[in-house]
């Protein structure tokens, strides 16, 4: 059993429980659409903003406010009790600030500062209605066709995810400049990761071979407002491979078996006012695989053109005349509440170890490795840096075999962090600390001023406990030209996969379809 | 510039190049199938072996025996210069090794050591037409299906990359014991990559909308053998999103565009005497990325029945009755050519730095972050892990903007070392003590005895010059009981995305399908 309690961010979390004993106990509820909807007209009637716009030369009509989170900045004070927004005003010769009270609906200040040249809008436009020749490639329609009937059956359950959910989305930017420093975005605690879902477009959002899901959630005065087709359900076929197998090792015959991949995805898509768009995919493997996959641009005016101009720190990359885009992470924490084959479980890190063959029945003299499986508390812990595999363990079960039953995590590449551990924003992030921690379930644990951080310096007993696996994916956006004016998609996610769970192979008796003909299709183009 | 030559890994360059020093440079052929298929023949006429096979009361028509490498361990003398193999025999009673001489063709050394249970056929064979009840999930027909013309241009062309391919594909396993301690493949140069590749199945290896290409090697006469249906091509389509935004800052309109992502597909399937097929991606997106992606069993039979019996190291997972899978690597090594825009590249590692707001400005008031651009030059050590990206640029263009051209390695999750750097299969495979190395492009370069590891420490210009960056793709697998008989597909690879390579999203003005109805497909089950 290893305390890893020897870590570099031992003061941190130190720094962190003690800041959290003197913050007030103060708890937001985060921003509905209608009052972030009244506050961004509230610029639209204030005398000095509309006068600053006719001091431009510009029209009102032309004008969009944001509603934008404050952050937390080491406030202590009453003001900071307040619902406090940052309403920020676009399309203008110009950087606006206003802030406003939500529940009072009131500006509480206002801040005309700078004057930059707007953005060309050459260029910029995404919609295909607005483009010019010369095109890109035009596509044909390209579909999975499931000309049989549908095929899934699921005929045994078998715990391994009581729930599993995104728990915070942290988007903190790098720029500290009046303008943006306060942009270190909890999408999930301040906007609503729901409340951000986008209705899916059939065809292009997902396969066409998808069904929809709507969903609700509840609006200002309680009642259930409904989102249509939100969540899309589909089989994916991407041309990939199951398993296969070639036996080369028998003279005069070959044996060779195949199976196509086919997997069950749940998508959901968000698009949150920091202004991106966020693919979220839970893809269901006949292996037991779980895998989640997620998929994202944001512009500030300056005044350069080209990179020979810039002589100060811009905190971004020129991407496009009078456009910055600025240098931000983004960290997905995903709440795994693994129940593999009943609730109790314990996290396991197996090293695998080097050791010397002492032995002098061994040609290869100096070294062999064998897995050692040290099964031991952990407390959040965690750098991956090392040869070693990542369970959840439970060790009340056994396969036949006698391996214990188990879910290893494949994590995604890691990224270290750029944030110091004592800014503001990575006091209030800090479960981005470390990729990965394990707490013992607790549904009443957050009181909206502690994080992953300091739970997990509680030292509770989680061997053998109904555990929470919590694993942040997380991505460095260094944006570049190719990501303007909308960037292609930057994949990441990781996959819990089973691992000595079933006693075999559960996939190998998949049997494949009767025939493999190419359907005839009548195409309907009109 | 920084040298980074205060590694931990100096002293262990060191060693290697010594020791490289003294071994004589001895450079074999690679194993041709009709020597392997000689070699695999000798023990069924050698007196002792069908001494052994019948004192164990079975049927030399039962055996079957292949050809290994046997690797080096610090041999020096003269035996070793000659082209010796392992050839092992399988489902017998026991295990059995014999030594070969490939260009005598004699046996030279013999040796019946063990005796252990065979491994139970039951339950272990994959074959779909040996499978009995219960069966898997039943599967339909599902395709990808493209009822339009072909739809690809090509209308332009940009250099990025000369030339890639995999190297050398190192796998060594960590089973000290006689039986296994050689088996440390060099698939590519001992074996072949090309010689391994195998007969690709229409619609089951590739969607059904893929195209064949066959390939030649040259035999044992220098003729020309052709390898049927080797290569397959397709254009990949999974659900997924190429590009998409949602703008929902603009009041009473939403503005959505999506646009489906479907990339091109190169693939080949080789087939190891390891006993591992392994599928090789080159996937080629419509937004100038190239992704690769990689995907692994092999059984040794022991006296257990139950991990509990297991009292010594055995290196391996009890997956099935008198069955341990054995720990082993995997590393695949990619030669990448890349000529971004021309010849004349750098590689350079861009910091993503923390630095320290001294403005009074800022109210984000301890730390922000910027990019620093410490272009340097790179003399094959890298970790990752630090922030950083790691770009190859062509410092002789820019884009209109005034950024470099630049293409980004998105590398895949990096694996630790099991074997000591001392150990002898790492001496040969120190191309994987680090992920990434850059060297000047030499054809002449490799005498058969040095490595990448020897090349690094030439301490060559690789500025603005032609350049190759190798990458590895390792893997750590720990077998577990899914595994068995054959393990479902684990995924691994990288991405070269362009970097301001390109104005803007290149894919920006990519046409959707004129419609996007369903075709009527007529289901052709007889």
């Amino acid at each position: 059993m290893v305390a890893n309690n020897e870590n570099s961010l031992g003061t941190t979390h130190e720094f962190a429980k003690k800041t959290a004993q003197h913050w007030p106990r103060f708890q937001h509820p985060l921003m509905t659409f209608e009052e972030q909807g009244v506050a961004n007209e509230l610029p639209l009637t204030y005398v000095p903003f509309k006068a600053s716009i006719s001091k431009r030369g510009l029209s009102l009509s032309e004008v969009v406010c944001q509603s934008y989170s404050v952050g937390w900045f080491g406030e202590m004070n009453v003001k900071k009790q307040r619902r406090l927004v940052k309403v920020l005003c676009n399309y203008l010769d110009g950087t606006v600030n206003l802030g406003g009270d939500l529940d009072t609906m009131n500006i509480t200040d206002y801040e005309d500062r700078i004057t930059v040249p707007i953005p060309k809008a050459k260029g910029t436009d995404y919609r295909s209605s607005h483009h010019k020749a010369p095109f890109g490639s035009k596509a044909g329609r390209t579909m999975i066709v499931q000309p049989d009937e549908p095929w899934f059956d699921i005929t045994k359950f078998r715990d391994v995810m009581y729930k599993g959910y995104i728990s915070e989305v942290f988007v903190p930017y790098m720029d500290p400049t009046q303008e943006w420093y306060y942009k270190t975005f909890f999408d999930a605690g301040e906007f609503g990761l729901g409340l951000c879902a986008v209705p899916l477009q059939p065809k292009t959002d997902c396969a066409a071979n998808a069904v929809f899901m709507d969903g609700y959630y509840a609006g200002q005065d309680g009642k259930l407002i409904k989102m249509s087709y939100v969540i899309c359900v589909f089989e994916r076929y991407a041309g990939d491979i199951m398993w296969r197998h070639t036996e080369i090792g028998i003279p005069r015959e070959t044996i060779r078996e195949v199976r196509p991949e086919i997997n069950l995805v749940v998508r959901m898509v968000i698009s949150t006012v920091g202004n991106y768009d966020c693919i979220i995919d839970w893809e269901f493997k006949q292996s037991g695989s779980i895998k989640v996959g997620v998929g994202l641009l944001e512009m500030k005016g300056v005044k350069y053109t080209h990179t020979d101009q810039i002589k100060e720190d811009v905190y971004g990359t020129l991407i496009a005349d009078n456009t910055i885009a600025e240098y931000h992470d983004h960290f997905l924490n995903f709440h795994l509440d693994l129940d593999v084959d009943q609730e109790n479980n314990s996290f396991v890190k197996s090293k695998l170890q080097t050791t010397k063959v002492m032995e002098d029945n061994s040609p290869r003299k100096k070294v062999a490795k064998h897995e050692s499986s040290d099964g031991y508390r952990f407390k959040g812990m965690e750098t991956f840096w090392e040869p070693a595999e990542l369970l959840v363990v439970n060790p009340n079960k056994r396969t036949k075999m006698g391996n214990h039953i188990r879910y290893r995590l494949i994590p995604s590449f890691p990224v270290a962090l750029l944030l110091s551990h004592d800014d503001y924003p990575q006091i209030r992030g800090a479960f981005t600390n470390y990729q990965v921690w394990v707490t013992p379930y607790n549904k009443s644990e957050n009181h909206g001023d502690d994080t992953l951080a300091i739970w997990g310096h509680r030292n509770r007993e989680i061997e053998n406990k109904d555990i929470v696996l919590w694993y942040t994916v997380d991505f460095h956006h260094v944006p570049c030209q190719e990501d303007f004016p909308v960037m292609p998609t930057l994949n990441g996610g990781f996959e819990l996969r089973p691992s000595n769970f079933f006693e075999n192979n559960p996939v190998l008796k998949t049997r494949s379809p009767k025939n493999m003909e190419w359907p005839t299709c009548t195409n309907k183009t009109s």
